[in-house]
């Protein structure tokens, strides 16, 4: 923490606040500007509460320079962490070489729908597959999801198809069904800093997709993370799947420099979203080959056989014919990058 | 729903659109423009999932026009809701003549905290006491608040200084407990959208405070409302709390605006919280006096006898002393607008 | 400047950083922390270029910590600046105990529009006139102003009705024109970073009214306020419009805390325009009363006698009705903080 | 336009509504819903004025639904625009099949310095340099580059390396010498809603390289380029160089859907400056990687010799070695969407 002083800020004043700094158990460090004299609190542990230190005479400001995470931090881990996904049809994993393809519904609505997805995805070379049992709406009245029916059907698609399951929990209960059906539990967007769920989370034995909130920072997205890693469960992969900004024509502003930001600080892997991240059909397959070429480990993508008649998001579905294109495109772009598919 | 199509879009494509609409089981009404053709959706009893319409020939966008949100809107009830909360010193109101004064610490931290700033802002003349037992905090490592024991220590509050109590749930356990000990139920901005929350908050018998989420629009603070609505809990007071912009000279950017905002489309009342909304100390009162101003049904303001040692939010906190300069102002403006404190 | 280093950087990874400070003619004062060391640079006269810095082995972040704005500062000059106006019907000061009323049509569009407006308002109180003889449009196809008839009808106004007159330049040409006619030059929002007209102004008798950009900072405010002082004309009103968030129920977000956060930092005058700042008539008179509470030391307020049919922003200007209520409530809020209108 | 009736509006407010429409000249067409109704306003020939309508008994709101811009769009000009620029070692076309490699330093500061970096990104292929001579700095003490002189060096720099020249002016006067020393006339994101500036760009015969502004909307965008347009100079190519919004890991956040977004609307060439678009030197590759993997039709990058010491913008350039990199990879991934570079 740094507090800055005024320029015409008197020695009485610098001191008092050397003082107050001093008398909550920190040490204070005066260092003299060009123009003006900033004093630095050292020999705290964590994130300081400076309370009325910005209120005292002589004082503009405080600015916070301590970053709070620790466990998804490179200062803990230089190494990458590599999350792996067994599957029927082998391991897939987060963080290394490959990029990971998870694709399939918003939601799952019939056997017979999450089936014909499923297959098709399959053969165009996916090894997770995606789709919501529980839906957070914003309507109350929107289709809410399935439920454990959803899960049922979710388990069938593993069997059947060999494909991992990707699939989100929206509060403890939803948890405890989510992580016995399937092999990675997502946390959403809305959900990104429900404390209590991130906690849960970190108790559980399998991996967690964390979504970047809609206005989370960079620094809010990391400390989410540590929520769950504080609690022990070390497999997080983080993803981004867009902002909310003024910027009007995408239903979101998908941040892809986040990717390299991540990379720079954390040790763990970053998957991006296009479906939400532009929320229009013919904006994801441009963006999943930038999401490729930005460095993201994976890609999130959906899928559905009938987006006009699907019961949530259908804007921004793909079809399954599109969806054959993309692996072929984004193979290469990977390839570019000394990466494979999957 | 309104499909817009390309100027030269040719008659076979808008039929086809057209076309597709119907197949989908609504209506179509083409409207022919100056220089293009746009096509009404009509036949939808909520709102639409448009599907691959966008992506047709010949269509340039989907335009959303029907607002979703029922029992919040003044389209089912015109008159005001008046949310009353009983206090041994006596009712207040949300929603009427009155402006209703919340104060009290960010965090509940020990019973001589609790009663020092009790005492005080209750001679200022507030009736309901804020502060937190449950805190939603960034960090894993920062701290939680005392739970339960914390509900306790307001219980006592309410006991000693006869003052209401407003404070915050953050899952369904804590809910049950804040039930218990609390007159109003507090559901923070980062729960907004936790809709599993919402739901329980509805099947309570206490008003729900619901504040807007750091990035919610108009129409998804009136849905989060809706959630709670739906399940029959009608006494929901709305709180502006400031959102995130890229504007870096207040912690958040207070939006008075939605106060009229609300107030146009929606019967609910609706209060301010300029501790959150700038946090920083010195900007509590001049954005009390214009949350009056610009009729607010009330104000949520953190007050900490000792700032500088809060385990939370010092930065934002007000001393009793400022706390007594508040009600004075914002009286005299209230009476402006012809109405009284509490 | 603060850099900050990674807690496992070696003491050759500081030291490397501090030489390079040096090499670049600054002081490098190494600070321990708890748990990793920043650096502090020192002796350098205005805002650094950190270059290469934050890609040194070992760096986390470089954070800048001087204010880069002298002239604007408080730092420089302690007491409110206070701008007085010259009008027929005695002066108007902008910044001391008065709250000053700008008032008048987006455009002048003709003389009888502009006389009937200008009769209203100054039987309502307002001594000062707003209309745009240059106005900036999104669609080069849009009204663009009368240009030098609509200044002669603005003259007109001064001299029938006794108002002093605010109105806008857009380029150097326009300014060399308003400066002939006008009382006040206005440089708009989306001239806010014009640096050649702030410098053209900066060399100008008149008071210059300056608009916060879209999407300004209050240090980008506050340099666009420097660049006008540094070149001689110290006469500046700064002027909040509200900004662009993703807030999407008013047309911008009307950013009230920046009234107190410029009061703070400057000696400069800083008033509030709910016309823009909205974008909607219904919330002009709310956020009037609300921008007096806050301590703004004016009002910019659009008037048209006929909305329906004005040339551009009918949506959000006010009958002169409407208008004739808005002093009188201004007038008891401004008188609860002791001023008084005009 | 659309109007959007309250659901418990009588016959007589719809009536009332549409005969306003009507005496404004508009024909008004109520379109009844499931739950209200809503009225189209058709017969306008370009954007409306609405006035009073939002404020009318029993209105909701009003929704724009045309799209302002004619020249700029796809419904006037389906095929792409290519805009060819001559350069000593060959013709550079935006638009087409090659994607466009424009480098070189932020402010061209002494010919050593410009010829330097001049003779290495020539070396790595790129055949368009950048460099300012007029800087529009937030800082009225901060460099604003060398003006005439520096543009004299820029004209050596084409005699010397064979290379383009893409350089920015900032108003009329400088443009007049832009114009005469450059080949395409860069305008700023600062100046994007400089509307004088765009005229007069309009009225060159020279190419336009138009940048978002910071906070422009993908239409804003658009009908800034109509204004060049509407002038008579068709030549103009978009540039995506980041916008502001709360998220504070880079200096700007890089929207990169806009590419997809502009290329379905509009039929003008569009480039990526992942210098400015990010602000950090490490995160230019991997953005500019994305970029051309999204379809961009040309990259603008900032590379300077020695960034420590570079007089603006040090923290965003690369090294030459850096840039030397890039066309490498980049070169591989246009090769993936069958494109070429330069």
């Amino acid at each position: 923490m740094l507090v800055v002083m005024h320029s015409h800020a008197t020695e009485e004043q610098v001191r008092a606040v050397c003082d107050r700094i001093e008398s909550l158990g920190y040490k204070a460090l005066p260092v003299p500007g060009a123009g003006r004299t900033a004093v630095c609190i050292t020999g705290n542990s964590g994130p300081l509460e400076t309370g009325t230190l910005e209120g005292m005479a002589g004082v503009v400001e405080c600015i916070p320079v301590s970053k709070p995470y620790k466990l998804v931090s490179r200062d803990v881990k230089e190494e990458d962490t590599v999350v792996r996904i067994a599957t029927p049809l082998g391991d897939v994993f987060f963080g290394g070489t490959q990029v990971a393809m998870v694709a399939g519904p918003c939601a799952v609505e019939t056997p017979k729908q999450a089936f014909a997805v499923a297959e098709r995805v399959q053969k165009s070379g996916a090894r997770l597959f995606r789709g919501g049992a529980y839906k957070p709406r914003t309507s109350p009245y929107s289709f809410q999801g399935l439920g454990e029916p959803g899960l049922k059907i979710l388990a069938e698609v593993r069997d059947r198809y060999g494909l991992g399951i990707v699939t989100e929990a929206i509060d403890n209960e939803s948890l405890d069904l989510v992580e016995k059906y399937a092999d990675v539990i997502q946390i959403g967007a809305r959900n990104m800093q429900n404390f209590s769920l991130l906690k849960r989370a970190g108790h559980s034995k399998k991996p967690v997709l964390l979504k970047r909130g809609m206005s989370a920072t960079l620094d809010e997205f990391l400390m989410a993370a540590e929520y769950v890693m504080s609690e022990g469960n070390y497999n997080v992969i983080l993803c981004e799947r867009g902002v909310r900004t003024f910027s009007d024509h995408t239903r979101n502003t998908l941040d892809l420099s986040m990717i390299p930001a991540v990379q720079r600080r954390s040790h763990l892997p970053i998957v991006v979203d296009p479906s939400h991240g532009t929320g229009k059909r013919d904006k994801v397959l441009p963006l999943s080959r930038a999401a490729v070429a930005v460095g993201a480990d994976g890609l999130l993508v959906e899928v559905h056989n009938d987006p006009d008649r699907a019961l949530s998001d259908g804007m921004q579905s793909i079809l399954p014919d599109e969806f054959d294109e993309l692996p072929r495109e984004v193979r290469q772009i990977a390839g570019v990058l000394k990466r494979t598919i999957n």
